[in-house]
């Protein structure tokens, strides 16, 4: 997907949010926001938006001198979503249908995006997460979906934010596991999901999980590493969590499914829904 | 009141909404977004909003090669604040404090600010004034409004926007006519009455009506007339109507009451109150 003009006010209201996360010097809260305004009006808009968001965080990181600001915070969701772990497992346990309810907890928990909303509290994600079990749910791909997976014998998930791969673990469990690596971000950025973050919930110790090289806020091929490359190349099937990886990948031609709640106008134009909606959509394979 | 980095996503929206408006070629919103961008990087934040706002809008005009874009809006608002007047009128008159009551009106036409909302249908207007008639109100300063009223000779009231300037009809009728003189922009920006407004609504036939030769949405001084200056200078009470002369006249130390509805949070917390709140509030005199 490339960069709309309607990304522009959502890049620097993100950037002035983040910076002030950062750091509590005004001064460099100003000189990280004139940064962006500059890079911005010369950026090239048929990149992806990740690929801007990967340049304005690194910026961020840069000036205000902290290389994971947002270590706390997903330390938090972790631990928020852990909490919330075997009360969900057993709804999905006694659920009619188990793998649709854990998609569906899987997109609840895509609503902790700190790139899209700064704060959010405990009651908002229960809420979220309550209302994600019966809210109506495009799953017109659902059994084509599910043949895949029967059919795949390599499979990636693109993992998205910290404390969002807790939901997501109730969907990989029911996955054939020996065929599942979960992918996280080689780098921090946002509260994107890295590898502390995949030991920290326990989703190590339940299958494989490698880091793809990049601090993209997304899946950028070509900012990660060749061995990620190579491996993004021989897998059969991708299933790509949340918008950053919808942002990055939805023109590829490789077999994806996308799992996303839509929290911004432009992506759901894009994919010609509602913003607030739970999406499960195969790619253009 | 100096610009803040809140001010700036908000700055891009405004750019990218008016920008459509003005034309339908893409290339264009394109370019003109691109020159804002770099026109904000190195924006002197210790300007006022609407001196960025004034030059954003000569460039939209310029690139787009469209004097006054907001012609058709300007229009149709002010036929929809006339087609209600005469039942505002009677509402004022027949209230038990009818200087309240058209301050109250007058503050519910301010939401027709197209800097802040492009779209606005005349169900939502009309809610407005409904509820503004009982709506919270702060009339810690009405008393003294109204006793500088009463005292002074020259009382100039800076209009804000077309339709909104219906409202503000209702106010000045109730004030001494002899004493006032109404203010409007000299070249279209945004929305901002200029004299065709006033002349289209009636106000040239019941008060004076001058204009301030300055295209900025607000009053900046500096870019008005030397005339209006001078009068200006010359007057011994203001009322200023809107965000715009709020955010360009709170520092002054002249005899102003400012009256407005704070439609946006960088505005809310410079005045200690909410946004939507109505303001009726002296100046720093």
């Amino acid at each position: 997907m490339k960069i709309y003009l309607d990304c522009i006010p959502c890049f620097l209201r993100q950037t002035i949010e983040s910076a002030r996360l950062t750091t509590d010097d005004e001064l460099v809260h100003e000189s990280i926001t004139r940064e962006v305004l500059r890079l911005t009006a010369e950026m090239d808009m048929d990149q992806s938006p990740p690929a801007i968001g990967q340049q304005i965080h690194r910026l961020i990181r840069s000036l205000a001198g902290n290389d994971d600001p947002y270590r706390t915070l997903k330390e938090k969701y972790n631990i928020m979503a852990m909490r919330l772990y075997s009360e969900l497992a057993k709804k999905v346990r006694e659920s009619i249908n188990p793998i649709e309810s854990a998609i569906r907890l899987a997109i609840a928990g895509n609503i902790i995006d700190l790139g899209v909303k700064t704060s959010l509290n405990e009651s908002e994600v229960e809420d979220i997460i309550r209302k994600s079990l019966y809210q109506a749910f495009d799953n017109t791909d659902f059994d084509e979906f599910c043949g895949e997976i029967d059919k795949a014998r390599d499979i990636l998930y693109l993992a998205d934010n910290a404390g969002e791969i807790v939901f997501d673990r109730l969907l990989i469990e029911l996955l054939p596991l020996e065929k599942i690596t979960v992918v996280v971000k080689g780098y921090p950025v946002i509260n994107d999901a890295t590898m502390q973050d995949a030991e920290f919930v326990g989703l190590t110790a339940i299958t494989d999980v490698i880091d793809n090289g990049s601090d993209a806020p997304g899946t950028i091929l070509e900012t990660c590493s060749q061995r990620f490359q190579a491996r993004f190349e021989q897998a059969d099937l991708i299933i790509a969590k949340g918008q950053g990886n919808y942002e990055t990948l939805s023109n590829s031609s490789k077999k994806i499914f996308f799992i996303l709640k839509t929290k911004c106008p432009v992506i759901a134009k894009d994919l010609s829904c509602d913003i607030g909606t739970m999406v499960l959509r195969k790619g253009r394979f």
